[in-house]
């Protein structure tokens, strides 16, 4: 970095500023009609509380019920007004709010969503009619074999830490049935008072000088109150087994959880090249062992997973109840080889998959402030782009290789299994 | 257009030419390292031989099964080794292949979708497998009531023409069981020479000189075989009504099919202003209506189908059992008060979502790609996006209204509805 820029600037293009109350804003300036941001509140359905669950979920609904005089219907009269584009959601970790529109309502696009923040209306007869609409949400849920599934895994694969006032991650955003019943109107408020600077990023990308973005942030969130930033460990439980038996599904879908490294580790990298290489491309081993040679499944996939500042390593299958023993079989077996590391041409395609994937995750202004925000919530920084890159230029297949000796996720797998009978 | 410009370029920007052999190539030159194309050929599971319904599903996975004396591995390794991304598939009505990368492989990543189509290998042993993969696919679409229902609103909406040899829209790309079984390597074989540069499209976007970004497609596909553009007829079925019993479901479903505009038609941008009305924002009619006022539905939406060349309204909501005859009459009557009109305040609200959607739908160099294959494929030429901001800004009330006077979806609707009990 040059001497004498500002601590503010971590690139040509991308800033960093944290605001007297702790709001932390990346910024960067990109050429473009359009603007795009994101505002993170470390607040998910992880820190619903305990027997609350729903709460932050049933939250972000209930703040756009109306906001600084104007109602429900106003509200979003006035976003639509702008032509913006509403993002966000609530997730396990966060709540996000964000919105995408042209550059000359960047400023009343942020007007807006710290009106919903900081002004809402709150009106309690909106909560039975919220409260209905989770439960319809859980019941299409029920519908759904991989939402099942995904819910299955995380509530075997993640133990609540005992003693914790918090629900953790074995619930959906919507919450549980007993969870919705037990909300109020006075609980949700008490909630809301944590929602305020305290580990919250406000991530935006426009064509706009820094100062005047900056300027801009702090009018619309500097007066946000302090809030709190509650921490919810992600406990994994190893080789755990559970089938959850569905008589009348067609298929038989697979899960498959096991740590990974954490965002924040150095290792991060080389792990998500080992993972690139496990299931990135048409080439990627599942894909290939499992689809290609076998036709043992229609789709099959591994990811990395970020809870409670740790990564994990996914994997899913959906299979035919008569192949489903050996497709896990094949998935066990090539995460089991992990350990004996990849080959050169593996590496290298494995890292020009990722470089090219850095670029193309980019090129959308709302992905980008998405993006920022996340890094700086979860890598601690904002990652430039072309730091990523030289980062990634400089990895070798010596390192990745070093770093799988040691990776060994095939032994400690927690695996989950929805279908009609058992694998 | 400027006098004395090639008349291959539409926009400071957008090229269009037509080969000799008579593919269409569309060309935006844009800043960035990256590069995306699609080539589009008009080919989708629609156009699968009746009693042969898989056929261009089987056949785009078939012919990636080696190429040009590249076996299947070596092949998904080449593609890999680019570090580019490959996307694409079969739909309704077309079959696509496309790739996306750094701008120094855009050569060798067009060379090598040229080697899939015009030197496949196309090997027999593999045929088995890839029916089972489709068979297995059949059966996830089995396992997910939305997926169900919307093949449950194409059969019951769209009838295959009398006496046609085409099989229609009543199937998914994966076919079905009967025409799984009766697929043969010669019947693969004899479709694939209707795969060529009739009715075909290469949109393409890249940092190119023109003339350049034209010499690569010529080197690269300017030599396929001619094929054949077969066109299926979108009849639509007025009023039929269905039912589709799911005993076991939690939530219903329902789907609305009416006949909307064409996309050759000078009243499309009126119609897709009025979609936005009824369904574009979160102050729209419809989401306003079913789920914020009434909370009926936690999900409902509307949006424009372009099928056979004409235009469709499709509509759908998810709900409680107890709730969806209530959620059905207010959809209906949300579609029989369009006639009478928008207000000023949601035909401004509707334009300015749908003006910014057209900054946004063009950020992504792959987004774009597509865009500008469907223009030439479905508009019939390239719609560059200021020209599209312009004619939007252009748009008035009254004349939106005078459309709506004459447009009634609800009196030629067709419902299917999927649940434990009828709706």
């Amino acid at each position: 970095m040059p001497v004498g820029l500002p601590p503010s600037q971590v690139s040509s293009s991308c800033f960093l500023w944290t605001l007297p109350g702790g709001l932390r804003v990346a910024f960067e300036r990109r050429a473009g009609p359009g603007f795009a941001f994101d505002l993170r509140l470390p607040h998910g359905s992880a820190h619903d509380p305990r027997g609350q669950e729903g709460a932050a979920g049933m939250l972000e609904e209930w703040l756009f019920k109306g906001a600084a005089g104007r109602s429900a219907r106003a509200l979003q009269d006035a976003f639509d007004d702008l032509g913006v584009r509403r993002s966000g959601g609530v997730g396990p970790e966060a709540t996000r709010l964000g919105a995408s529109g042209l550059k000359d309502d960047l400023g009343a696009a942020l007007a807006l969503v710290a009106d919903v923040l900081l002004r809402p209306t709150l009106p309690e007869a909106e909560l039975p009619v919220l409260k209905d609409l989770a439960r319809q949400d859980l019941e299409a849920l029920e519908d759904s074999p991989a939402d099942r599934l995904a819910l299955g895994a995380r509530e075997a694969a993640f133990a609540r830490p005992a003693g914790s006032v918090l629900a953790g991650f074995a619930h959906p955003a919507s919450g549980t049935l007993q969870g919705l019943a037990a909300l109020t109107a006075a609980g949700l408020r008490a909630h809301l008072e944590g929602y305020g600077q305290a580990g919250s990023v406000l991530g935006l990308v426009a064509d706009l000088e820094p100062e005047a973005a900056l300027d801009l942030a702090v009018g619309a969130l500097g007066g946000l109150r302090s809030g709190s930033c509650p921490q919810v460990e992600a406990v994994f439980q190893p080789r755990v087994r559970v089938h959850l038996a569905d008589a009348d599904a067609e298929q038989t879908h697979l899960s498959l959880t096991a740590p990974g490294v954490a965002p924040t580790d150095p290792r991060w990298l080389p792990w998500q090249v080992a993972l690139s290489a496990l299931s990135g491309g048409s080439a990627s081993r599942l894909f290939h062992a499992v689809r290609e040679e076998r036709g043992l499944a229609y789709a099959v996939s591994a990811s990395p997973v970020m809870l409670g500042g740790r990564g994990f390593l996914t994997a899913y299958a959906g299979s035919t109840p008569a192949r489903a023993p050996e497709t896990l079989q094949v998935m066990l077996a090539e995460l089991a080889r992990l350990p004996r590391g990849l080959s050169a041409e593996e590496f290298r395609r494995a890292r020009a998959g990722l470089s090219a994937s850095v670029v193309f995750g980019a090129e959308s202004a709302r992905a980008r402030a998405h993006a920022l925000t996340r890094d700086v919530a979860v890598f601690g920084h904002v990652r430039p782009l072309t730091e990523l890159r030289c980062r990634l230029a400089a990895l070798t297949l010596e390192g990745i290789n070093g770093f799988l000796e040691d990776y060994d996720p095939a032994s400690a797998l927690t695996t989950v299994t929805l279908g009609p009978e058992d694998v």
